[in-house]
């Protein structure tokens, strides 16, 4: 039984809408969580987040660990007092990032040893350590286990011992994790682009037993069409009944596609690190705000988004903003995009329960491409 | 007949604290400014920049003539609607900064002809243009007359030419302005450390006849105590029932040094200059966020303020945003800067205004010096 109940209030095809209901509050699925890579959404006040209806964030566990460091952290009260976020958190397990950032890592059965893109320092991260610094030391309220995530393409053979080797990593993460009230934790759904090597990861993950499933190893330069080939099968693998989130995804037409096939959950870097770089994402796709077109272009960027970013300037003045390398037009289109991914996922959430998923999913992708290849 | 009635409620030695009215909105004094150079307070939004008490704000006219220019930013409806600021602006004449950021820059009688440090184009700033940009294009509520500052140390030949200069701008820059409502033209008083400079100045000012006087050429490297000796006898040499605005001072300490001279108005990039390089401002002095001591400070910046970057984040908090370098650091750290500046200019007033600045100024200086030299 697990301590976090999944309701799922509506069906629509594959695509489901719910509450997952955790201790610090509920997160309303189709949900999409903005990263806290650093114990901040990146550029973005707890508040401004808030505000675009997110019900939950992502902190990296990779990079708590090396800074401000989880002991220390665990010292100022955790990572909810620290950052200022009272709603629940998701914190991955490290070992993607520390494979995928750190300069030198080494992968044993025992754990995985990397050196610090910071300092050069060396740290060894166990399955048990990831959990412990998650739960014991971040608090987060959903930990997800040590998993080891191939890169993209992979040969079957290090695909599947990849997948092995994150299964007896999930069974020791869950061990170590023990029985919690407050806290969930996920496994992660391993194989590449395999369905033999997914389903066989699902197997194993349901023999053991979480509190919800990850779709891990996807997103890592496959495409979108892989990846949604991969989703027609990886998805109905997991369990009918528990949150089925995919990890690090992505652009809107992937979440849209993603939805349509059973997944419940996202994150991803994209809005807040394209908002930083003058780029915001509409209804009608990608605007690249540095554009000379915006600069008297007295219309906002968006008025139908409850969001002053989107709603109250002109997009001659984020484009003046950008081209003026101001902070404040970080800001503004962080926030902007942040708040237009949440309007995405309510928007999905509202057709799945009204049954019009499907008309939702064909006006999306028309709209998308009214500005062609952005 | 001044457009903007100055109504002086409180005085004490010299002293002084009230109200300049506006079409915007009431302007306090003392005053603080926060500098918009680029149609923003750098890092801020107008919302954050509100809710410090922050009256009015300032823009810079030589940045904004370079982008987005000022017949554009008229075409989209002047500087308060681009940027979303709703109370009064004040804008420098962009003289100052045409001397201190172009490369190459000539003065004659009639104009400063310069190169924009953009992209190298050459323009022309009369001081009839200045008004044209400033008042019309821009639609700011304060207006300055374009002057000519002087490097400091300056030899008196030189220091008198520039005054005289100034002045014949200054009246210039009136015909310009020509009788106007809903908007205030300011003229500027010049003499470098010179007190027959700045009383012949003075009075050529005060012939002209202006809504406003400032005391220009200041906190130009004379240090504050060489400006607090100018300040001795300049400020008394203005009208005694028009604001007094000092321009681009200053530190906490010059400002209350300032104001016991009788000086109302101030702007300076300081605190958000500060705030992006990890130094906070507090009624102790400064502090640099980035010293390893904070690293486990659970205590926040000043729970007195009203301001949630002061009030609801530890220290070690913000130490983390700065040594990582995060976007919020910045914000939060300028944020918590304008709130001091303008906590120190209610301070102020209010001690003015129940008599006993004396004893504000005395503790003031006390607890500065508790961190020493900061
Ligand atoms: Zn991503
Ligand atoms: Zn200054």
């Amino acid at each position: 039984m697990s301590a976090f109940p999944f309701e799922i209030s509506g069906r629509d095809g594959a695509a489901r809408t719910g509450v997952l209901k955790t201790a610090r509050g509920d997160i309303r699925t189709p949900a999409f969580m903005p990263v806290g890579t650093a114990a901040t959404v990146k550029a973005l006040t707890v508040d401004q987040v808030m505000s675009t209806g997110a019900d939950i964030i992502l902190g990296n566990t990779y990079h708590l660990m090396l800074r401000p460091g989880p002991e220390r952290l665990e010292r100022l009260g955790g990572l909810h007092r620290f950052m200022r976020w009272e709603g629940p958190i998701l914190t991955d397990s490290g070992g993607f990032q520390v494979m995928s950032l750190s300069g030198i890592s080494k992968v044993t059965e025992e754990a995985v040893t990397f050196k610090s893109h910071i300092d050069g320092s060396r740290h060894v991260l166990t399955p048990e350590r990831s959990i412990e610094i998650q739960a014991d030391r971040l608090g987060a309220d959903i930990v997800m286990q040590l998993d080891q995530c191939v890169s993209w393409p992979a040969e079957e053979g290090a695909a599947a011992a990849a997948m092995r080797l994150s299964d007896r990593w999930g069974r020791r993460s869950k061990a170590a994790f023990g029985h919690r009230e407050r806290q969930a934790l996920f496994g992660i759904q391993q194989g590449s682009t395999f369905a033999d090597l997914r389903r066989e990861s699902s197997e194993r993950l349901i023999e053991a037993g979480f509190d919800g499933y990850a779709i891990g190893g996807l997103a890592v330069g496959e495409g979108h069409a892989a990846m949604c080939e991969v989703l027609d099968y990886a998805a109905g693998f997991l369990p009918e009944d528990r949150p089925r989130y995919l990890m690090g995804v992505g652009k809107p037409v992937d979440l849209v596609e993603a939805v349509a096939r059973g997944v419940d959950m996202f994150d991803c870097v994209l809005p807040t690190r394209s908002g930083r770089h003058g780029q915001a994402w509409t209804w009608e796709g990608p605007v690249n705000l540095k554009n000379a077109r915006f600069a008297e272009d007295d219309s906002p960027l968006d008025e139908t988004l409850d969001c002053p970013a989107s709603r109250d300037y002109a997009k001659a003045y984020l484009h003046h903003l950008v081209k003026a390398e101001e902070i404040l037009g970080q800001v503004l289109l962080s926030w902007h995009n942040i708040a237009f991914f949440q309007a995405l996922t309510a928007a999905m959430r509202a057709a799945i329960s009204e049954g019009r998923f499907e008309v939702f999913r064909r006006d999306f992708h028309a709209r998308q491409a009214v500005r062609g290849a952005g």
